[in-house]
């Protein structure tokens, strides 16, 4: 009876499994809970593998646990809806997102920002909103990831966690705006809202960064500065529309210096796209004094902190962080899928690999060679 | 001859002179000299003492320099004016600028901030724009200080650094509006953008401090929390429209945590008063994820910094600072005069002091002892 009822209730799917810190991923067939109340089944088609995956297998993510199916940067079609779910239908294309937008939380209803709270504390512990996991091996639990878990070919989450897109988009591309192509774009116009003519300096120039560098051109940025100690970054960013690539390598001065003399001042926005608490700094200080504006995109280590003198704020300067971009999921997402349809932007670029689930500890490795901009696992 | 030329342009002046580092200040005839192309003469009628005074005299601001002529909070009366001056006249009411206000550089051609930077090297070294001193003592040259030097009968300044205000207003007031008083209130108003029904946490219930409550109530702030480990500072908070007054030391937890929990989630608005690195970390870490904006006004000792983790920043806060309360002197501050005189707020409230020049040692000690608010000098 119960055996049936588990047959009835379940799935069975291919996943690639995180067993613990620095190990690498498993392929194996789990059993995936079929949706809940107000959660969708996903089929997946194809998701980036992304810094904060790697960050997390390293086991230097706080909120990190085992076994988990990781990945967050997806991109799928609905397979079968729960109870109650309206908002998204079978075969609709749908971007899973870590960051939700229910609408109703204080933070939805504030107009302010993304960060929607809504299923925050069980999202934090690898849990849908009930509770449980809707992953399992071997009758053991496996737990979810940023409420996403793209590294499996059927995966489930909450209504709220899903961008219903435009099918027309090929989701083997379209997938990189579920984390790191939005995150970087709409950090400039999003977050800082670059105007056109203004100067920017972009640290770092992964697939966050060199994202960055199409939003400075897409808002006609008159600079845009790109960093980086690996100048292989430097053709492409050129090509999306860097105007100046600098290694800070090649100077005897801190690269806050070099940059405030290079613009006679400062610039008017400066992104960190690495998560190194220095470049941070770097970041700050390298703004215009009266105005400008540093924006924190990266992620850092645990316990890790930024400090300046507090003259550099007083001084007019801003520092914030984004975090996706400052984007909607449910409600704005959409629309950069749009812009990408109308050519405004290519992804093409980014996609340096394409591979499948079962070759997936190869992207991790050609990501900490720097050898990819982003690989993509097509199921 | 040379002696002849000398009296011609000069005239004499009772200052108040600072020799060196936490050394008390003397009352001397000194020899001002008439103001030249673009200068203005300025008799003082009053001077608040303000704790950047105190700041310079103790020896630990990097830009001080001695022997000088301290003062930057005052309210005078052109006397006479240089070559080419035409934005004020002879028997003008002025408020001498710390901020000048150009209208030509880069800095005020912006419109995004009050920074100017037209004269600001030689006023940092302590001099007119000519480089050269219009004070000095048997023939010995006294340093200007932040371009205004108000503990003195006589002064001369730029044009550019003089607001000229409604006659009507006492100058033995809205001398308060030179700096403490201005600070708070426009970091409130101005900087914060404060709006109805947003809540506030102030830090530091020295003049700014109370400034920033007065700024708040004006704005309609629904709540505003206001902080000191002195409580006789609590009774004035409350009846300028503080709504709640903590005192830090009445917790075994940090103040950013227990301000979290009596607001929901943490403030909108947050203001360090004080020059405390450790507390303008607790007051960025006292707002509201997704939105909270914390504005450092104090200004903290030479090389100390401020620190906090990345993830306060990534999750929504930001980190600004205020000079001035980001007014714009000659363009605004006549405004807040104006609203002054409507009644809008009081500085009786401020004044716990009066006395004579001779008598600045004591306003410095009253300071000291955190017995005054402010204490203002009557010529």
């Amino acid at each position: 009876m119960s055996a049936a009822t588990q047959k009835l209730n379940t799935i069975k799917s291919k996943a690639a499994i995180a067993w613990g810190p620095n190990q690498p991923l498993t392929i194996e067939e789990i059993d995936v809970e079929l949706p809940k109340k107000g959660e969708v089944l996903v089929k997946i088609i194809a998701s980036g593998v992304c810094h904060t995956d790697a960050f997390t297998l390293s086991g230097e993510d706080p909120e990190g646990i085992f076994p988990v199916i990781l990945g967050h940067e997806g991109g799928g079609i609905v397979e079968q809806i729960g109870e109650g779910v309206t908002s998204v239908a079978v075969g609709d294309h749908v971007i899973p997102l870590y960051t939700p937008e229910c609408g109703e939380c204080k933070f939805c209803q504030s107009g302010k920002t993304n960060l929607c709270q809504k299923i925050r504390e069980t999202q934090g512990k690898g849990l849908m909103p009930d509770g449980t996991s809707r992953f399992s091996l071997n009758g053991k639990a496996i737990f979810h990831y940023m409420g996403c878990s793209t590294f499996s070919e059927y995966t489930v989450l909450p209504e709220i966690s899903l961008a219903k897109v435009n099918p027309k988009a090929p989701l083997e591309e379209v997938c990189l705006l579920g984390c790191g192509v939005t995150t970087g774009m709409g950090a400039v116009m999003n977050t800082a809202k670059v105007e056109v003519g203004d100067t920017v300096a972009i640290f770092g120039l992964g697939g966050i960064g060199l994202s960055a560098v199409i939003g400075a051109a897409m808002a006609k940025a008159s600079r845009i500065i790109a960093i980086d100690i690996n100048e292989s970054k430097f053709e492409l960013a050129k090509k999306l529309g860097a105007t100046d690539c600098i290694n800070p390598k090649d100077y005897d001065k801190p690269i806050q210096d070099v940059i405030v003399e290079l613009t006679d001042g400062g610039v008017d926005y400066s992104f960190e796209c690495i998560g190194n608490v220095n470049v941070m700094r770097s970041a700050l200080e390298c703004c215009h004094k009266g105005w400008g504006e540093s924006i924190i995109i990266g992620v850092a280590g645990a316990g890790q902190e930024i400090s300046t003198r507090p003259f550099q704020l007083v001084t007019g300067r801003v520092w914030r962080g984004t975090a996706f971009g400052g984007v909607k999921g449910r409600s704005e997402l959409p629309e950069y899928v749009e812009r990408y349809l109308a050519g405004e932007f290519a992804l093409n670029d980014f996609i340096t690999h394409t591979m499948s689930l079962e070759k997936i500890n190869e992207a991790f490795e050609l990501m900490h060679e720097g050898k990819s901009i982003r690989s993509v696992i097509h199921f």
